[in-house]
């Protein structure tokens, strides 16, 4: 099913922020839910009894009208926007990933957004020649015509941001978009929103928490249509940020260094796994001509990914019982496909996606990338 | 045609110098002269007429007898020996490529070439992380049984002899023997010669010039299952060791750098283009294993691709001239394939051989890797 851009209503908006503000609501939750029910609005009428049903103790905490409110007025007092999935300015590589934040706050240039962009990631206590690196692939990237995605991390982040300032540069925050960390980025925080754009997935006055920043790096490298990772430990954010590029199907690039440095080893393994050796934007040029992924291309791939917003039909509750059960009984602790679980239980598939749906509200099951649910706890 | 090692008689091995120091005998023409002829002895009785068959203006000049004797002495002097490519001794690796020396002068422990050796060269303005890197992973790859193979050069070949003179190190140098090159290598040249082995394919006494150091470095990584190459300019010497070891059907290690260090481009380049990219000794081994090459693996491959010393029947002399004409029609400056050229010429394989060999003692064609052949002059 294609995404047809189109503009939200206020009312429309306000529903996304309530259903994705409510209690057990993540990206993907948030998207079967509304392919589900058909709207936001009609998911946050069939929670309450959709968990019910799901063999919750506690009734379910739904986002009140009012919250949502605060929230967009906290947005614009930030001079921010709030930017749905379905909207025209919503970045199309961002659109295509999987777990996709179904609205983003946005401050600065919402023209960025729809250029090519690369994203550069790479260690926060980087050597002074990493950094001096990084600046100048960002400068050259931005030369060229690319706009340079990245986070506002010390190190390697910020000297790309440097870089790009005057050419285009996007950065994703771990908080809330009025949440300037670390604290000595503030005038750089102060430039992007001036010359570039930033963007936030949780509301304005979160303070970045450990546990947010892998969820920043899914949007740094959503963004992109490749990621140049310029040092990193082995076991390093950067890595992660590396990996959920490979899995959104996004270009690696790694810059090579040397083996005495523990900066460098993070790096010179992605070079053995397979990404590309960088010592030059020609090579992130390369990279990006030897896997064709123009804009146009992309904009295809984001069609063919995303997940539909068509209803689903409703099944009976009686038959969504029996379902839940037959499909809790087969999971495990580890990720299963959810291909699998429609194989193995020989049920049809949208009995198993409001099985699962269920199940999840339930906090029953956690969604893994690649479309796998694990079962939680006994 | 299997080699079937056994000793020289003294009379052979001064056979086989006198061939080899003769006008025009390169190792590639002194197989061909063996196996065309039967013996180096018979080769030499052979060559006058062959020469003048040829075309050449001027007698071909054979190398004397007492010229012979006196490299012997000279070896002799410098506590050498001069090894045969039939010999027990002859290292196996080194045996297997297509222009193996057909002698070389040898001083310190032989036992060290029945060894399975790993080659380790670099550039000579090395920095201290490159020299240290060398001499760390030379060390570590003697700890576990490795022969250390290097060029004596300054930089990273001194580095690896060093870390490997206690397990096991051979060098190649580029003059003769005797020459200490260069000069501040003088007591590490010495202790290889100690605790080490060096070797020369050139006569004693001779000074090492530019043109000798490529036919050093095949050297080199012929006496290896594989080459490390740890810091290395574009363009650099390190890079034709590199390229003559995958003509050699050897595995390339490249130690990957910082982009801004112009000595780490040529190592990173490798990577790009296939070398393994190599942090420590494990990666060594690692690719090592990847390809299987144990020692016996490479004694199959030398007597698969070693040139037969089978004498080939020798043409009627009409029939040679005729050749000769045919298949220097055929030829130009750029190298082609010896099979190309019977499969052009539609002669017998031996009557191309022996044209080619005539046409090379005059001077007419010249030998490229690959068993290919060009034309020289007009």
């Amino acid at each position: 099913m294609p995404r047809h851009p189109r503009s939200l209503t206020d009312t429309e908006k306000l529903d996304w922020l309530r259903l994705l503000r409510s209690e057990g609501v993540g990206p993907i939750t948030f998207f079967h839910l509304v392919r589900f029910y058909g709207s936001a609005a009609k998911a946050l009428e069939a929670l309450p009894e959709l968990a019910r049903r799901s063999g919750r103790r506690q009734p379910i905490r739904l986002a009140k009208r009012e919250e949502a409110e605060r929230e967009l007025a906290a947005v614009a007092r930030a001079g921010a926007t709030l930017l749905g999935w379905l909207e025209p300015a919503y970045p199309v590589p961002l659109a295509a990933i999987e777990d996709a934040p179904p609205l983003v706050t946005l401050r600065g240039d919402p023209a960025l957004l729809a250029r090519r962009t690369i994203a550069i990631v790479g260690a926060r206590n980087a050597s002074a020649n990493g950094r001096s690196f990084a600046e100048t692939l960002a400068r050259e990237l931005g030369k060229i015509g690319f706009v340079v995605a990245s986070g506002l991390a010390r190190g390697i982040d910020g000297a790309a941001h440097k870089g790009a300032l005057a050419t285009g540069t996007v950065a994703a925050l771990a908080g809330g978009i009025d949440i300037c960390y670390p604290p000595e980025h503030r005038a750089l925080h102060e430039a992007i929103a001036a010359e570039g754009a930033l963007l936030a997935e949780l509301p304005p006055g979160t303070e970045p928490l450990a546990r947010h920043f892998p969820r920043r790096n899914r949007i740094i490298s959503g963004l992109a249509e490749g990621v140049v990772v310029v040092e990193a430990a082995l076991r390093s954010g950067s890595l992660i940020t590396a990996r959920m590029a490979l899995e959104q199907g996004r270009e690696v690039f790694a810059v090579p260094g040397s083996p005495l440095d523990p900066r460098c080893h993070g790096t010179n393994n992605l070079i053995r796994q397979g990404a590309a050796l960088t010592e030059s934007a020609d090579d992130v040029l390369r990279g990006l001509g030897a896997r064709g992924m123009p804009a146009q291309a992309l904009a295809l791939t984001a069609a063919l990914a995303e997940p539909a917003l068509d209803p689903l039909p409703a099944p009976d509750e009686d038959d969504a019982g029996k379902a839940r059960e037959i499909v809790i009984e087969r999971l495990s602790p580890s990720p299963t496909p959810v291909d699998e679980v429609v194989r193995q239980t020989e049920l049809a598939p949208a009995l198993v996606a409001s099985a699962l749906l269920e199940l999840e509200l339930a906090g029953r099951i956690e969604r893994h990338p690649g479309n796998k649910v694990a079962r939680l706890g006994t």
